[in-house]
């Protein structure tokens, strides 16, 4: 929320149309949007003139009574001012306006609520909350005495489920949906479980805004909302580059800020393999890292990003790719790669994981027992991208076992008589599993809670047809590899997005359940990684969970702006998406 | 530097074509290159065994004697492994390397050196380079007592120029040259004046690695070097984004590291005039900085960019662009633009500056006046770029002056007749001025000592014909727009770049006196900037710095990875080149 003075809040309410009229003016590269300044100008006087009738009426209906918010006929601008992200699925703000004081406002357990103080996820998320509300402007000491006739004094958190999971880890069926009244002197969030209520939370705090005196306020609301898509994921990249705990975790705090529930963890690949096993210790120590001690993930620090996401609502879904993508695998496992030959001589260097071997399944199945335990989501992501055959196809062996197996030269037979063989490992350790689209592609019998991730850009919807024709569910990632920069504003490129453009029956597009933003690690570490992904990754969170007639892109530039802002005042810094600034921006710095 | 095992050092020497037989294998997007890991892998000592004989003879060569360095004929393995960046002009290292103690080693003023402890910029340098040399291994305490054969107890600094500028400001005709010569127990740095001295301490300090035991080493070394081109820029925008004092002081130090020596500050632009000037503080008071009070540059701010600045040898440029560009002028200075018209009545906005009204040239006077004792470099950049006619073309009392003038409906000469006043009155306060090219392209009568900067893309062999066809010096920028990001390896592309390629006279390229990397503010604030614009203006630092011979691409990557690992130490936090880690890569998160 900008600073506005007094004489400008006037103003203010017509300044969609203003700066639509400024922006016509404007000589901004590709016609970029004008950034709206803090208050109002001399055009914005002119025009108010002009516009002084018309503009009464506006007003007036504006201030007096409630606008309900209907996405797919008209914008609410009280909505952008307070810039909601993303935007709730039905929304009622009024012009009336509660003040609220760090001393005098309390977040509490409702009477009745099936969680209390003993839920401490609810707990630290009150916490958390109330710190973002109220920043640096948060004051010690007990209830003030002195009410005002509009302030706010408590956020009752209602919880209706008979187990409100404040122990339990989200999951695919998570019921994420909240109501939230704001009224004074009470208002109400209500949610069956603890997810619910963290979405909630998010929401109340982005509605508290400062007016001209900082003083925090927050207008009567009332707000009906549940995610478009269940799975709404970031895939990082840890074995490009190593990513410092502490860039994780930052990246999970910006996910918590915009309703990203999934992290897709692709904790290893060829180029290091950071993840210390406890089973197979020198997958890591023996040069499978790039240094065994800075550069891994022990034990407990993946405990750590799990319980973190867990009190954000997040799930941590880790990728264990093969048997390509899987170089760094060979330097602590002998015999797991497959070695190439140049002729009848081996070339010193290795391929995929060979699956032709008895050792490599026994591998796997201790391997992926331990995974299993570690990390407690329903799902494991097995990749099964990107499969180079050339190494299998110089092998002798290998070729004597595909004439055994009847493969001929096929070699997405032995591919998938790999895959196969390691999903029902998988299976067997109860966990479902996602892969990339080959594993799909090439025909391997997949268990029906398969998710199968789509990433290739050149046939999607032809892909989500024939995934969902054959009544799988699927996420989409294809168009949404952050990790490609561009100049300008390619945010936009990615808001636009529509997962269930394809041809399809209504059957079907229930079974797309989401996307996915990537931020691949070719170029990325601790260093760029938390600018280069924040707010772009944002337009994605909103796709992802905002009713489908959300698309208005000015609506959008004015709420990501402000957004972001609020990103960069609560320590996350994320990028601008243009000219201009934030009124708390050094905070991060 | 990073870490070997012993038995690797013997590989190490063959890295370079190791690698280049791994290169040629792998699979890495867009052929890039493979990053070296830290130790030989099996693949490393497979080639080893290959090249056994070859190798001990090249090995013993690099042990045993000197190499020394001709850029233009082949590489220098020691100076890769130390990463140098920029290279410098000559260079010989040997193998024989000496121990460093932070308790037993000491920068020094040398007997006979015109400069001694009252020197206070070359004091706080010799502590500044300690400190990097010696980072969290620094220990307190006297000299110790036991000293090994083989060890560097002392840099002694010796100037030689009657007055070593302790005190002053470096300018464009500044030697900046110096010798270093590392021996022990004694090694010694000899320059003119503390401008060279600087250079010499940062090549010092580069030529510091740790050994496999985390010991400090140096090897015996002899250096010569100047730079290539006399002014080396950076330009930051402060005006499209407001740049908090921490990252034009963070980047000043990057700067430094990679001998880069011009501030370009663009420091005032159409959307925000954060300058806050003591003769016009309304200037940016008045709604003419995004905000009066946080988002502005105060007269001590300036005071300190401009000291820290000079602390590393590195000039502080500041640009007051007029008559375009200046919209954020209007806000604080009534009458200085000129109003708009459409037909006879004005609009309410306004174009460039109204060059037409005395009050414009009155306003400049005492303007500039106050600048140019403000900023104490020699040259202003004034600008002249991107001048748009419409808004004059559209006022009746521009048109009725045009008549007056003779200047029938050319409105460069309207641009020129301002210029020129405008030139005029910055020469008479002594100062010289750059300006942007369209100043030279519309016949502007200019100094002799003028610097023209050529932006514009479309031709610039042509234009660097011209500018120095007419006896001008010049500045190249138009390669160098680092704002325009893109996906992958672009500082090669930066790197390619050979500012002396046009057709010209020997006379017409020495006119070429350096370049700037320019990182303008659409999408950039203190968020993003230091990862986003370095490493990659490194690549332009070695190209002004060092010899043109100097443009082995795989050299270049092997040291700027290294360097970019440097600066990562340090505390700048500059993006990765490619997949790999850094040795200390937590410093600056």
């Amino acid at each position: 929320m900008q600073p506005q003075s007094r004489d400008c809040r006037f103003a203010g309410k017509l300044r969609p149309w203003i700066s639509y009229y400024k922006r016509r003016q404007s000589r901004a590269p590709n016609r970029q949007l004008t950034v709206l300044r803090c208050c109002c100008t001399v055009t914005e006087m002119a025009a108010l003139r002009l516009l002084n009738f018309w503009a009464m009426l506006v007003t007036l209906s504006v201030c007096n009574g409630w606008l309900f918010e209907n996405f797919g006929s008209y914008r609410n601008r009280e909505a952008d001012e307070v810039a909601l992200w993303p935007l709730p699925q039905k929304i009622q703000i009024s012009g009336a306006a509660f003040q609220l004081s760090s001393a005098g406002f309390q977040i509490t357990h409702a009477n009745g609520s099936t969680a209390g103080p003993s839920c401490s996820l609810l707990q630290n998320a009150f916490r958390r909350y109330f710190d973002y509300i109220f920043g640096n402007a948060r004051k010690q000491g007990k209830n003030q005495q002195k009410v005002f006739d509009s302030e706010l004094q408590e956020l009752q958190v209602l919880l209706t489920a008979k187990d409100p999971e404040c122990d339990g880890y989200p999951n695919l069926k998570t019921d994420e949906s909240y109501q939230l009244e704001v009224d004074q002197p009470t208002s109400v969030l209500k949610a069956a479980n603890v997810w619910g209520a963290l979405r909630g939370l998010e929401t109340f705090s982005q509605l508290v805004y400062e007016d001209d005196y900082g003083a925090h306020k927050i207008n009567k609301t009332s707000i009906s909302d549940f995610p478009r898509f269940a799975h709404r994921g970031i895939l990082l990249d840890t074995s490009r580059h190593y990513l410092p705990l502490k860039a994780i975790l930052t990246n999970l705090e910006a996910m918590a800020m915009n309703k990203f529930n999934v992290f897709h963890w692709h904790i290893v690949d060829d180029h290091s393999f950071p993840f210390l096993s406890r089973t197979f210790p020198d997958l890591s120590q023996r040069k499978g890292a790039f240094h065994p001690y800075t550069h891994v993930y022990t034990p407990s620090d993946v405990k750590m990003v799990i319980e973190f996401a867990r009190m954000r609502g997040i799930r941590v879904v880790a990728e264990f790719d093969t048997p390509g993508h899987t170089q760094s695998w060979g330097k602590g496992q002998p015999d797991l790669l497959t070695p190439c030959f140049s002729g009848s001589s081996p070339t010193g260097t290795f391929g995929p994981v060979n699956p032709i071997l008895n050792s490599t399944y026994d591998f796997m199945t201790r391997f992926f027992k331990e995974v299993s335990t570690v990390f407690p989501d329903a799902y494991i992501h097995l990749g099964g991208d990107e499969v180079d055959f050339s190494c299998w196809k110089s092998n002798p062996d290998i070729q004597k076992f595909m004439d055994q197996q009847g493969f001929g030269q096929d070699y997405k037979k032995l591919e998938s008589y790999y895959i196969q063989r390691l999903l029902d490992i998988v299976s067997a350790t109860n966990k479902g599993y996602m892969v990339w689209q080959e594993v799909f592609d090439n025909g391997v019998k997949l268990k029906g809670d398969t998710v199968v991730e789509v990433w290739m850009n050149n046939n999607v919807d032809g892909e989500l047809q024939k995934v969902t024709g054959s009544g799988f569910t699927t996420i989409l990632s294809a168009p949404w590899y952050l990790d490609y920069i561009s100049y300008g504003q390619d945010w936009q490129k990615y808001y636009k997005v529509e997962p269930l453009s394809f041809q399809g029956t209504a059957e079907q597009k229930k079974l797309v359940i989401g996307g996915e933003a990537c931020l691949w690690g070719e170029y990325v570490d601790g260093t760029n990684l938390t600018p280069r992904l924040w707010p772009r990754a944002s337009a994605v969170g909103e796709r992802l969970w905002s009713d489908e007639n959300v698309k208005d892109i000015n609506s959008a530039y004015n709420r990501l702006a402000k957004h972001r802002c609020r990103m960069v005042q609560r320590g996350i810094p994320a990028e601008p998406l243009y000219i201009g600034f934030c009124p708390h921006e050094y905070g991060g710095l």
